[in-house]
């Protein structure tokens, strides 16, 4: 099956994070290739993937990077496909340099942006914008949104009944 | 004619830098609808604007604000369509303030964040967006490419048959 | 016993800081009640918590949330009760997205913002609004902080017995 | 008339922005006083300040300084009374390091603290906090917040029919 | 025999930074006395000791605290002494709030600041003040560092002739 | 007559700058003298300008410096007299960039760091530095301080009977 | 004559920062081109320009670029030839996101970065790199260093013999 | 054999940072010294070190330093040599000390700067200068650059082939 979201990222040390986005799909049934791509190391891979993108059927792009984080950037600045960038963490700046580098982008290359490590939320964006032209998707991703809105009253509800001490008993959070 | 576009703005003192985004749309001739919509002083506001969105056919939201700038992420509360943000250069911290608000969503409901002032790149990333139903937007995306990729080119070129400091008499920067 | 003040968090994993909330106004005998609300995943549920609130006799209300954090922004926006914001440290920025996107409120709309992670003030905070009705109230406060200066007297009374290689051996301090 | 609230500032310097408080407390009727303590050419003053404002009737003191803003925050030292902190703009750390001062405050000693330069919601949220104990305040808070939807709207409802050039050029924002 | 030297902290919590301080007047054989004074749960300690001061025959005072740090700026107020600032590192902002809330103070009230969690630095500073008026204790700092500068080369000497290799198997670092 | 402090800056262009420790010095009648060294460009003249104040009779010297500010710390590294560091504030980093290299040194070679633009509060500390050899200068810091209470006290007088447009009118403020 | 250096730079808005490096390398003369190149939007051209560099006997690449600054980054991925990165300053976050993307880089691609705005560092840096291959260029940078030298210690004896006031009036600092 | 490359830091505790400039040399086989200077603490060094540099052959100089790191730039401005700076992580400021203190140099004294405790890319960059002198270490670096290009894409293939899922059992990322 042709992949719909191209997911790739600078580093497998990226892929811990990244995996979130691809579990989105996942549950969305949605197809999507997943590989390593790096701006820095692999210059020339970047301006192939991006072009080949588009044969291939791709609709989106998800390009997670750190530190100086170039590659969503540079997919960007190849492709004409709508660009989601997940700034890792990193080490040292906690992805505040993750996060310049890629919301930054300067008129003309626009790089869909989402939180620090926030691959799931890149995954669906994704979603998101593939419903633009296809209404199942969107359907699903409303009825997505009306679970998570279930859970959390579920969570109020027994939070409210247990009291605060019974609840993190039953409920601890790390 | 429906808009496809909805760009709103947390006031109107926002206006100076979101038009940039309606001009982009204006240039690709996308329809699209423009107006204040304030989170904090117009809350219910932002639920009807958000919900009518896709009777009237926007596939697509547009959303600036600064300072505790929250009404990017409240749209993408109450819609599925995919919501872009637009963080406002504040006179206090420079738009910092604006940036984390808007592109630190948690996960579950995404805002796709462009850079500081960036309507510009919104408006050119809900073109991107947009791209995914209509290959001829897509198309016209890339001409669009073509032309900036030409125009640095030509600057270079005089740049650098000038020298710079004939370019600079020529072509003040300020 | 009808509530006085309200306390609401974006997630339960919110709970283990804003639990300093209700102890304080456990140990101050204030009737309160707490739950989660999110305000991206129940959007609907801040309007409703805000309204609700002035029935159920609520006099104050305290928020607490991460990141992108609208909870306490919101719920002003909903509500002419006074609202406390407390910013939940968070693992990338360190709670200083979640301090930007509560204390940064436009006119219009006052959050009054306590320290990152501050949820113990968040309720001692509620107490001295509730104390401007109830004389009691404040006379308690007034005991409260008696007690905590005499705590810090005696701590260094013995530190200043002891020495401070004696004290910490028998204070030790993580 | 006794004055009900309390608007301290560090320096003269600090007037220009903080009679944005003064001017609130005049549109709801609500009597104040309005003084110079600085923390640190006065420490004495402060103390004297805030002991003497119960007597005076005070229920809510507001308090604006800049750099490393200690005023709010000794003030909550030395009273009962809830402290609001309003940190001024700074031409070195653009108000980070008056915001810091201000809201980072231990256990013990809560600052209600507004976002920077915030005199104006410093002044509506000691009208909410005034609220609490009168419910013609209240009432007169929520008028006012519905003026504030209206004033919204009617912005929204001229810039939808001029469009947003014509706006512009009719509403020059600076 | 009097005290020279104040070291005052706003917490024990903050001792086991402060004892560093203490172990360098030990080292120099020079007095002091040591003891916990909160600016926010004991502001009248915080006059009544710095007007102490001076009768007992203290000629610095060093100031530890964290977070909206107003233990060294106050007691610089109540003050003709100079007094050293020590902003201790916190879990939320990284000492970045005690530093600004203790550095960036007023024209007219001065603090000595050392860097985040720099207690050793500031019993040198005193050292050094103390100087001016014990010439021996100024030649018993030049001897500190020359022997300081000797550790340096000493360890240099042992690194340059076992190479890094071996001198991390031998002198661990953690 | 030989100086007792002397006043170094890395460039001409801190002068407007550090003119304001020099100010404050006259006004003590305290002697001093007051040059350029530069850390990078004159680096010999740093350790020779550090070893000859000992001879010259100076007791404090106050350094100022901005962005990568060297001179304050190796000032302090060449001398054992005590350094007062003034990070000057810079266009691109605002004096952050000063800030952090003069505070943040380490365990051995303490700066006196006063607030970005502090040179005031530099002259200021050297006075309080000269007070603990010569107790008629601290007797004139306590009488400086003293006028300083006075002058806040008078403005506040003049604001309370004026109040606050009024006094606006008389004291513009900028 | 072949090119030793090649200025490139992100936008001629970049050029009134960039032309300092130009001068330096025209006062040393040693031969460069400059030209425009744009990562975003000329992406191609960075790969041409950086292979092509070597063929034309550049020895040193110096790059500057703002915001999302990917220039410097992606010309080391494409060439084996040293890359100097000067962050340009930017209206909204001060050149902090164009050094966070410069200097950043993962291991495998470095940039030589030089302060923000620092184009004149980058052409003495690049003029320091060659001076490896030619003694000549060494002697001459050391020949500047020693003028600059100089200048600072006219600047000195000029200001000590005048005294500050008068110094200043003969050379006002803007 | 003499050394080429010159590698100082400020303390013993920067080794296990600054070992990996050291390992880079190796495997380039490039001759280097290794030791400990102390801006600080042994300043004189600092000068004795950079002067004696040129003498043993050496062409460029790679120094680490952490917090107020004087090191980098003291070694610049005795020197003509290139210096490449390596910020050091701390624990208190994350390295965003060290980073200022070493890349915003003044012009006249540029430093080389490279990313927080990018050691590895500082001898990396050593070796594309020298490179500009003797194209066989040029020509192996490019084959180093061709090794890692191979190595991402091997990567991206087993990732490919297997799925993330099964790719992180195989190569789990810590």
């Amino acid at each position: 099956m042709q992949p719909k979201v191209g997911i790739i990222m600078g580093s497998d040390s990226d892929l811990p994070v990244m995996q979130e986005a691809a579990k989105v799909l996942d549950d969305f049934d949605i197809s999507y290739e997943l590989t390593v791509v790096s701006a820095h190391r692999t210059p020339k891979r970047v301006q192939e993937y991006a072009e080949k993108a588009t044969d291939k059927g791709i609709e989106v792009i998800i390009a997670g990077a750190g530190g100086a984080a170039h590659l969503p950037g540079m997919t960007a600045a190849h492709t004409s496909l709508p660009v989601i960038g997940v700034p890792i963490k990193t080490s040292k700046l906690s992805g505040l340099d993750s996060l310049y580098s890629i919301v930054q982008m300067p008129g003309g290359a626009p790089v869909a942006t989402v939180g620090i490590n926030g691959a799931q939320n890149a995954g669906l964006l994704a979603v998101q914008m593939l419903g633009i032209a296809d209404k199942d998707i969107r359907a699903e991703f409303e009825a997505y949104k009306d679970r998570l809105n279930e859970r959390v009253k579920d969570t109020a509800s027994e939070l409210e009944e247990l009291g605060y001490e019974e609840y993190l008993k039953e409920n601890p959070q790390n």
